[in-house]
């Protein structure tokens, strides 16, 4: 059963390499499985007899998971009633215990079904990460443990979320989509075949199905287009785990708890779909998907000097705020005046604080007057073949305009032209702009219902 | 504030020895809190109140927890129903995380009061188990990290209840009264002056108050006294723990939770109280207590053949079921038959499965028939002055005569006297015996309600 594993080939190779060794070893396959796939018992079990079906088609199998449902906020809660600002250090051992709970009832399930299964904290597992409390950085995985047990025929479960720092000595915890990244940087250090991530959707989506009903589910996607949709609105996968997944040659598979059909692979440079054709070519569509994004607001700074060096003296006042600032247009100058105007994106949630930090300065600055707009949409088109095809802006302002909708501001990058709209007509912009590039499945979507995370 | 730490006393030295050194050094305090004094986070604050204010009475403080309130029993519970018999290793992983949450809880608690405070797990603390999942023992206890963090001015929260193992580096848990024995370890291992074991009751009672109204606080019991008293029904301290602590010379204090006024001093071989008058000598009273214990049930082999090896038979025969046999009374033969009969006591749960073995093995033991009976009740006077004073047993004997309640069985210890009674009789039975002995307050005891465990 672990012939091959000394073997497996190293993760600099290319995956056509790998799938050359395929034939004479057993497939190690890491999967992830969130708080909402690990709700209650039920879905436990649930969870425990799609990890043995796995394990029954003779795959060495890990698995890192999350926190039951929502005892990570109810931790939190706990926390905020005995202590107003928790010490960080405290705070991520309280949290680890969630994932502690979930991996020890997961791997009772599994036992119980007959299959061996042993549970590993974040430190036996080897994650070792640096000190940053609450959001912590991977530096090195050393899953000595976990190949032993893999040795011994065990299904190994980890808790996601978490590892430990060296030099403390102490617990710590990965921060948002934390479990995501413990899945990708298992699968590679263990040279794993496949990362499999599942949620309560099948994968991922040409648009949110839940604004496009005609959106379509991706077979394939390539990592620098994920990112890009994850980072403009799609909700997924988180980027960290993308990230990493994309530096240490990972394929990703986003996949449905509840289904056993495939979902959508995420494609690094080299990589091809498991079982694909050798030599296949992958139709490479010019445009990936629409992502959608209601969580920013718009600040305009109106009447601000023409004088070079402006531009930098606010966005390092708004920096200093811990504001992250997406996308930035400056207007043409009015000649007569020598003044222009500025607007940048930014979380609705950064926005007071940049609000107020700006109006201390606006001496300093002397910028005429501040426009805060909350009421905005952020529509992206994301596409690896936006590099090689012209006219595919032309194609997107051109969808707009027909459905009367306004453009206030534009950004583009190699991949990816992002749009603001007004927030109500996001929806039917999106819509439009899925039609316009042929992206339009034949049935409406299944109902889109969270991150399963 | 360390001063004094490295030529702090060893273990072997008499309290005596201790004391002289205190002039000279910060006390370290070991406390522990159990799962009632942590049940929700205003509870959780007051703990850490207490633990705050020993620590500004100069003191360096290490306190072991239990989970909060029902959380063992919730999460034995959710494993019951994700596996019917659940893996030993990971039903220790899952009930492990209790304690962890509670530890951390009450270090952000305490942090926020403005002390640093800093939370161990069992393998953090350095409590070295054998693998024994379930009920473990420990075999070594090497706090270094314990001593780093004192030394740095912290105080210390050490997860009560669990360990690891050095072989199989998997976690432990050691069973019933395991954070009493985590405390009385780590009082051993820091060579503290004094271990707190802090529960809902003052301290431990001539008898337990809901039964015997005149109880009476008691200042300083002996460990073999109280090692008597917990194992014939006293609930406020583990076994386990005393014995640990008469082991390696523990000084145990059993105190409230809810009050500041002294509770019990157990006290082991050469050990004093704090404070106590040089050369003070100790009014040892003749009896310390009386305890009750209705757990047990009786049963009685009629007809046994008088002949050596018949009781080996028999006990053997009982011991395979894994009952725990306490009492045992084998009465005169009658002459004329050659045949006798055999009574034993053993908690009550135990009582059927060595019925049925009994039963089966009617033919080969020979005896004529089974008597079960569950209305027993046990009472037991303990005293370390028996040794000394004669007249003991008669007292008892004299006042239950006097009530009019009947001797079923009697059994006698070194420092202990119990006798078997009808179980409507225990309560009334033991409130003559402790007023026979003297034993009675001048007040009411305040009610005893659990043990805070």
């Amino acid at each position: 059963m672990t012939f091959g594993r000394g073997i497996r080939a190293p993760r600099h190779t290319t995956h056509a390499a790998r799938r050359h060794h395929r034939e004479f070893h057993v497939a190690l396959i890491v999967q992830k499985y969130g708080g909402s796939s690990v709700a209650d018992a039920e879905s436990i079990k649930r969870v425990a007899k799609r990890i043995v079906d796995t394990r029954r088609q003779g795959h060495d199998v890990v698995v890192a998971v999350s926190a039951m449902g929502d005892t990570t906020d109810e931790l939190l809660d706990l926390a905020g009633q005995v202590a107003p600002i928790p010490a960080p250090r405290e705070l991520d051992m309280l949290l680890s215990s969630g994932e502690r709970i979930a991996m020890a009832l997961l791997a009772m399930a599994i036992h119980s079904m007959g299959f061996e299964a042993r549970s590993f904290t974040g430190s036996q597992a080897g994650m070792i990460t640096d000190a940053t409390h609450g959001a912590a950085r991977i530096v090195d995985v050393t899953p000595v443990r976990l190949r032993e047990a893999l040795d011994e025929g065990a299904i190994v479960i980890v808790a996601g979320f978490q590892g430990f720092n060296r030099d403390t000595r102490d617990i710590t915890t990965l921060g948002r989509g934390g479990s995501d990244t413990t899945a990708v940087a298992l699968a590679a250090a263990l040279h794993a075949d496949v990362c499999e991530i599942y949620s309560d959707v099948d994968g991922i989506f040409t648009a949110d199905p839940r604004v496009v009903p005609k959106a379509r589910k991706l077979d394939r996607v390539s990592s620098e287009e994920m990112l890009e949709m994850a980072a403009n609105g799609a909700k997924v996968l988180y980027i960290r785990a993308v990230e990493y997944a994309r530096r240490h040659g990972v394929l990703i598979h986003a996949r449905s708890t509840f289904s056993s059909a495939e979902g959508t692979y995420v494609l690094g440079e080299g990589m091809q779909v498991p079982d694909a054709e050798e030599g296949e070519t992958m139709e490479e569509p010019i445009v990936a998907g629409v992502a959608t994004d209601q969580s920013q607001a718009k600040i305009t700074i109106i009447g601000v000097p023409d004088v070079p060096g402006k531009a930098a003296e606010i966005f390092k006042l708004v920096a200093r705020t811990g504001a992250n600032v997406d996308m930035i247009v400056q207007n043409v100058s009015a000649a007569a005046t020598g003044r222009t105007d500025i607007s940048f994106t930014l979380p609705k949630a950064d926005a007071p604080t940049a609000l107020r930090a700006l109006a201390a300065d606006q001496a300093d600055v002397g910028f005429e007057s501040l426009v805060h707009d909350d009421q905005i949409g952020k529509l992206s088109v994301v596409g690896a073949g936006m590099r090689t095809h012209s006219g595919v802006s032309a194609t997107l302002f051109e969808a707009l305009s027909v459905s009367g909708i306004n453009i206030e501001m534009i950004s583009t990058s190699e991949i990816r032209i992002s749009v603001v709209v007004r927030g109500d007509d996001l929806a039917e912009a999106a819509r439009v702009v899925h039609t316009a590039y042929g992206l339009d499945g034949e049935v409406d979507a299944t109902v889109y219902a969270g991150t399963g995370r």
